[in-house]
């Protein structure tokens, strides 16, 4: 389980005399997640997830705070932070950075139908309109920048023909330019397990600790290539009425560009190429305490090669 | 029925395409309230209020919704403004200033226990200290200046008695004076009619449109004049046990002053006094479309008049 940091109920409840938020009620590790502590917490006034930052850079924090903020008060059913007495949302606990979070109601959807990912278009687009007046800025922290290094990390664990993939994906990449594209907050990481579904509405987006500006589109091929895999779950091309469902719905929302239109083969093969070097990355190079999550690599590299070699399907 | 200014489905889901909120699913008038036209709206997303402000000075609106804003990301349950796409809480529909707010479950509670007088503390006093870092000022628009306002139209109304309890209350008062009390904003009508309970706790404090800054106390002063009221209803004396409960549960939070101690009897009677001149305000000079609610001013005058006979309780 990914609990780096134990925190007690009596250390918690004395962190939380410094917020609006009644005495403590109940506190419960949970197991998911890779990236940070986290643990549900119930109080006398609700329930919340308390999140210590194991390895996020510090000064990053309250991008990712302040957007989750940001977009909760457009109405967009995301974890709201919590402010504290002394009104910030970001505190420490344990020696390590911390927030609490509202929690949200619903179960995440393991095999998406056409309804599913008409509500995750529409959503996804409700949301990155309601993006667009966030003023902060963070560069995609797993954008090409980032693929470059992992590249470099990971290479000499490959074999021949994966390297001569990777090799050949990243200088496809670097010669395509969208300078036009629509550009906002993503959240670049709204795989099904961050969607909470309550009947058949989504009634929460988590987990935005990998968002940061970039293409919007990018947000949608993200989503596409978990969430319109075609059935069985082996078969990595995507479904073509679910993407079409996505896609649509997205559209009737937030109004697809003509550029967005020529780019989205690409940056089918680009949202790819990240989960792949990360899967990679996490593979070969773990951290402690993480092993038991590690995804396996070779889901997002037959991915890649089915983006790069058949013609994706958009909306007429 | 209190809507001043209709609203049509057309109408409202043409406006409602500046906010993420989704589409347009449900429109209801909401009888109650007689200062704003307020209707239940819901939407793909979500339950919420629609308020359009009817009286209320266009400069104090924000002040009402950055406070609400601002409980709400502290945790407080009060409604919470959603801002539209230009990132504005304050729009204007029909003509009028207008806003949409989260809708809170539960029902308010007629006839208040003593748990229920201890869950208000609590809140109450939780609700103070979220408040205290909110930066905004308004006077309590119904406080001593206003007091002497409506008197002065009132009083032709009254008969010989009335007037020279109202004229001995406005000298009394304002011969008091609590520099040293701790100070904040404050709901200012926290009624039960105010406040949404849920399996035995409040899950939404409403209508912080009669909100300012004033003596924290004030508040508690104004919640026990209505909550603790003895059984039967005719019955305007303070019931101990509730009282207690009421107080005990708020100190337990944030711990009166000895000033406020002093105090306590005096902001008994300020409270009592400024419902039972708002009610005879609105008996005796009712603005059009409002008759059916108004209340009886009655009822308040007993209350100040048994106020200031008796020792009003206080916890040890």
């Amino acid at each position: 389980m990914s609990v780096f940091t134990p925190v007690s109920e009596a250390e918690l409840a004395q962190w939380l005399r410094n917020y609006s938020v009644g005495g403590l009620a109940g506190l419960e590790p949970i197991k998911a997640g890779i990236e940070n502590t986290n643990y549900f917490v119930t109080t006398s006034q609700g329930r919340y997830v308390l999140t210590l930052f194991e390895r996020l850079p510090a000064e990053e924090l309250p991008f990712y705070l302040e957007l989750m903020a940001h977009l909760a008060r457009h109405g967009i059913p995301c974890p709201a932070p919590i402010a504290d007495l002394s009104d910030r949302y970001l505190q420490h606990l344990n020696g390590k950075p911390a927030a609490l979070v509202t929690r949200l109601p619903g179960r995440s959807v393991e095999h998406p139908d056409v309804p599913a990912c008409t509500e995750l278009g529409l959503l996804l687009a409700r949301m990155h309109l309601a993006g667009r007046s966030y003023g902060a800025y963070l560069e995609n922290p797993r954008g090409a920048k980032w693929w470059r290094f992992a590249a470099r990390e990971v290479m000499r664990f490959l074999d021949a023909p994966s390297q001569r993939l990777l090799e050949a994906e990243l200088a496809f990449q670097a010669g395509q330019r969208f300078p036009d594209l629509p550009r906002g907050p993503v959240h670049a990481d709204l795989f099904r397990d961050n969607a909470l579904f309550e009947a058949g509405r989504i009634c929460g987006v988590i987990d935005f600790y990998f968002a940061g500006v970039d293409a919007l589109l990018y947000d949608v091929a993200v989503c596409a290539n978990d969430w319109c895999l075609g059935h069985p779950a082996r078969d990595r091309r995507l479904d073509e009425e679910r993407t079409r469902a996505l896609l649509a719905a997205y559209h009737g929302v937030r109004p697809f560009t003509e550029g967005e239109r020529r780019a989205w083969p690409i940056l089918l093969r680009a949202s790819a190429l990240r989960f792949w070097l990360s899967r990679l990355y996490d593979f070969h190079l773990p951290r402690p305490g993480m092993l038991v999550h590690a995804h396996d690599p070779q889901h997002f590299r037959e991915i890649l090669e089915l983006r790069a070699s058949h013609t994706a399907c958009w909306i007429d």
